[in-house]
């Protein structure tokens, strides 16, 4: 799989994992040696298998939908990793049972992307839909959910489409996560962003930094060094 | 000057123009053959006379300080623009009595950028602070006084630090305008953004393309030749 040594079990008529989970897992600062790390809306698993490549923390992966949770599971066991992801059959709003709130240092999510009323890439199956849309949960519960499960100073990183960029901040400022990194993918030089990640820290002090843009093809259609780089190496 | 075959009056005791300015007379979307336009914090008039390359529309420039009116006037005068650029000398907290609200199609404002509890950037002398500091007006101000200035629909746009643009965003959405373009300036392809655009629509519909981003320098610290593009070129 791109983004380093990792296999990853996928299905392609449920839901197979894409670019964006990879440059999350990539994106976000994690603690190194030790820690708690949770991923939520986790599908197979793809975001919390890439981050076991950058650190030792535990990771929790959290999934509404048991296909995708087996897969999730039959990927960490086949790279070794099931003593490090922990994968969680549970609609992330029913956490409360499973976990305890504010012990986390970092939260990752590469959530439903399209609100229920859109109907711009709306699938009509099912668990399409669930990984596409907010059927299952909006993105405030997203960021409502994940302001209680990280520690104060804890991080909250996730990856969405530009256009809901400032509904992004607006609702992490509404939970107490102060937006503090943000990176754009923009598909060429040339076009708009169509991907960005957007980090922030639990009462945090206000003040964003915008890292450089990752620019994917180059002229020619091929992947930039920069990008290859990020994408392609651990 | 750059951005355009445009002579303008400044004084470097007080408080010259800057790269934000052209960028911000090149971001915005003006109406063309006619139409009214507000430029807030005008200082020594650099966004309107830019914007006069690309409109013929009716620019009202407000500025607070009256020695930057007075360096505006000039540089109207002297580009034969005086009768499409007036100089209003105001608080813009005080416009009410000045101009009509809700009439005009666009409002640009290249405010100051640093709150005044801030020690970053404070200029000890008071037409340097007025220009840099939130002292005469906060970002509030700016956007509060812009959404009832504009028409429905009517944009607003703003240069600022990327800092503070989750500051922007909640801000406009207070105050009913949607963001709805933002583009990013980095001084280099692997440096943070240094400043950032932002246009907005007075109860626009939610979303926001972000455009592709300017890099000012290239690899061996030339302009790159998009950046020449759009800032030296009409």
């Amino acid at each position: 799989m791109p983004g380093g040594n990792r296999f990853i079990y996928q299905r392609k008529d449920v839901f197979a994992f894409s670019m964006d989970a990879v440059l999350l897992a990539k994106f976000v600062k994690v603690p190194v040696p030790q820690g708690k790390i949770m991923d939520l809306c986790a599908g197979n698993g793809a975001v919390p298998l890439m981050m076991t490549l950058r650190t030792e923390a535990k990771i929790d992966a959290v999934e509404i939908q048991e296909l995708l949770c087996n897969l999730a599971s039959k990927s960490m066991v086949h790279n070794g990793v099931s003593n490090q992801v922990r994968v969680i059959h549970s609609d992330i709003l029913l956490l409360k049972e499973e976990v305890a709130w504010e012990t986390y240092d970092v939260v990752t999510c590469n959530p439903p992307y399209f609100p229920v009323t859109s109907e711009k890439g709306k699938n009509k199956d099912k668990p399409f839909s669930l990984a596409r849309h907010e059927v299952a949960c909006t993105l405030e519960d997203v960021i409502h959910v994940s302001s209680r499960l990280v520690k104060q100073k804890g991080r909250v990183a996730l990856v969405h489409r530009p256009e809901r960029v400032a509904d992004v901040f607006a609702l992490m400022k509404q939970y107490r996560i102060e937006p503090k990194r943000i990176q754009y993918v923009h598909p060429k030089a040339t076009k708009d962003a169509n991907m960005v990640m957007v980090e922030g820290v639990r009462e945090g002090n206000p003040g964003i930094t915008t890292l450089p843009p990752w620019i994917v093809y180059d002229d020619v259609n091929q992947f930039t060094e920069v990008f290859k780089h990020h994408y392609e190496k651990d």
